[in-house]
């Protein structure tokens, strides 16, 4: 499977995109706000005792940008932050900003660019002393698994939700021939076969470990990096995981005779939630970073949903599918890929029914980590 | 009239878009190749009696790069002169270079970004020692009459056939209210009354000026600049103008009653193509830079076209489709977006039937400048 083709978000603005289904990811931009702001305090901190960048310009990159409103409001985060953070140490006029928007090169970045001279407007408008062209928002598509800056450029590098999705599915999962070793698994789940788990394992280390070196290469000495993704629960939780309500939506459509069981077989995700252990032993094995916040926090899986009013069994369904929607934004390119367009109503459909229960008992969280690190 | 929204090139890959009807500006590339290789030669031996560039990092822009083949072209021949030129100075590893490109926001920067992975694979099997992840092309969107990258940083900028497009077309040639006083005329041409050519003239000094000033603050001393644009023909030139075919054109449709006159009189393109006096003068005004080669070459309308076999009606009529079509490609949007879509293939027909003649006797020619420029 080539990433850079087939994964993507839905692009463009109509019903459908990620741009209109993306609130339940905007909850989380918001979630972790106040810890951005402690990054941008400590980074211009760290900056004083040194040298100032240089050119008087901070280089930022929101690594896995996507494209839509949470494309522009983690940039207004950033310079909002990056200008309080000034403002307190310093007197002098507020430093330039180039900032490297990031994504796959299937990523819709035409739709970004054309708000850009509203937005640099709004910029300005809202931001206390922050001048029109002070602020520079450039694009770098590619994977963030690979190079993308110059060496020793970058101050302050930003990733949400990201960094649970692999570079490939792992190795060994998809046989050439002979019976595969995942029957019916689209991700690593409770009841993966402990080889199966090794994989996903093994190439998460890889991906992330990979991740931690290029970005220590990018970034300016005591440069820092804050990272939020999903990551596997410690405790033991109730109900199903939405990816496995995906699994049974698409076992359904092989009984149906919709899909051919190989089909399913020979699908998996390239997703790993990892364990918080897990994250922790990469990076001190990495070595060049200094772990400063490490956090989770739980969000349901309908958090961004935002309803007037409705009864209960309506909101019970309206809630279903808006979860099944903003899902459906994200996975459907990569889904569409291996088992083609015309079943992608029914699956969806499918899936949206066995998510109302969840819903409605406010189970299968999602488990967040927030990371903050500082290059050594 | 907002440039960044209307103007820019027929997006996309269809038979009508700019990336399938772009060979006379490729042409015109290939013709400024053996001067942007000098440039690169020069740009490398003034940097070793300084310094190294900053983290062995050569930084680039292509100025109104489009999208299409071209785009890519000039990439190759841009990292080609780099590469060429950096071998003859030294043994060391090839420098890493950030390749900005940089168009309006409404530039179809998605169709590049698909391109690049097959891009960057060709560009370690064709270059030899340029190794994959050396080269990093981002797009940095918005106008170069502007501010785009942070002081200082620079290294080469290259752009071509864009600087006879202006900012805006010039105050006081569309009143409010009140006959407009260049009525009928939709450029400024030979028989322009003198207030009409000297505004066109003043907003080009503008224009032209910052382009040079922004350029001046964000290069490196020592830096490159490397510009091919339209202008204006010193010799009296026999034949129509093109742009003075398509205001027939355009009169064409006044009289058959598809456009209104008042519709007619208050359009004008924002091109201007200044005489080789004007654009020294304000060079030299400017202050920032030294000519280093300042060089004019003349094309024909249809020196793009490659065909196999035509007679000679055809072969007019063939070439003159080949120009009416690429002009097309670049023209419609800004034409559309004042005149409305559903007159655009009448106006075109009628465009083609009169560039006919021009093209067969071999008249109306491009006259293009070449210049590059060293920071001071």
């Amino acid at each position: 499977m080539e990433m850079h083709k087939v994964f993507h978000m839905i692009g463009g603005e109509d019903e459908a995109s990620y741009s209109q289904n993306s609130s339940q990811q905007r909850l989380i931009l918001r979630e972790v706000k106040p810890i951005l702001k402690k990054c941008t305090d400590k980074l211009f901190r760290d900056m004083m005792e040194m040298d100032l960048p240089n050119n008087n310009c901070i280089k930022v990159a929101d690594l896995g940008c996507c494209s839509g409103p949470n494309t522009f409001l983690t940039i207004q985060h950033i310079v909002q932050s990056i200008d309080e953070a000034w403002s307190q140490i310093s007197d002098a006029e507020l430093p330039n900003i180039q900032y490297f928007l990031n994504d796959l090169v299937s990523n819709d970045f035409n739709l970004v660019f054309k708000g850009l001279p509203q937005f640099y407007e709004e910029l300005e408008r809202k931001q206390n002393g922050r001048k029109y062209g002070s602020c520079h928002i450039a694009a770098m598509p590619g994977s963030f698994y690979g190079k993308l800056f110059p060496d020793g450029s970058m101050h302050f590098v930003h990733s949400s939700y990201c960094l649970h999705w692999l570079s490939q599915v792992p190795d060994g999962l998809i046989p050439e021939s002979g019976k595969p070793r995942d029957k019916g698994s689209i991700y690593d789940d409770k009841a993966s076969p402990s080889y199966v788990h090794q994989a996903f394992l093994d190439q998460f280390t890889r991906d992330f470990t990979m991740f931690l070196r290029m970005r220590s290469e990018e970034m300016v000495k005591h440069g820092q990096i804050l990272l939020t993704f999903i990551c596997k629960d410690s405790e033991e939780v109730e109900g199903s995981h939405y990816l496995s309500l995906m699994e049974n939506a698409l076992s359904d459509l092989v009984t149906e005779g919709y899909i051919e069981d190989k089909k399913l077989d020979t699908f998996n995700l390239p997703i790993y939630e990892p364990s918080i252990q897990e994250v922790k032993k990469i990076i001190e094995n990495e070595e060049s970073f200094k772990i400063l916040k490490f956090q989770t926090f739980k969000t349901c899986l309908d958090a961004g949903f935002k309803s007037r009013t409705c009864d209960d069994e309506d909101n019970r369904m309206v809630r279903a599918r808006y979860v099944a929607t903003y899902l459906r934004a994200v996975f459907e390119p990569i889904l569409a890929s291996h088992f083609g367009e015309t079943i992608m109503d029914s699956l969806f459909h499918r899936f949206e029914n066995k998510l109302a229960n969840v819903v409605e008992k406010r189970q299968g969280l999602l488990n967040n980590l927030v990371i903050s690190l500082r290059k050594e």
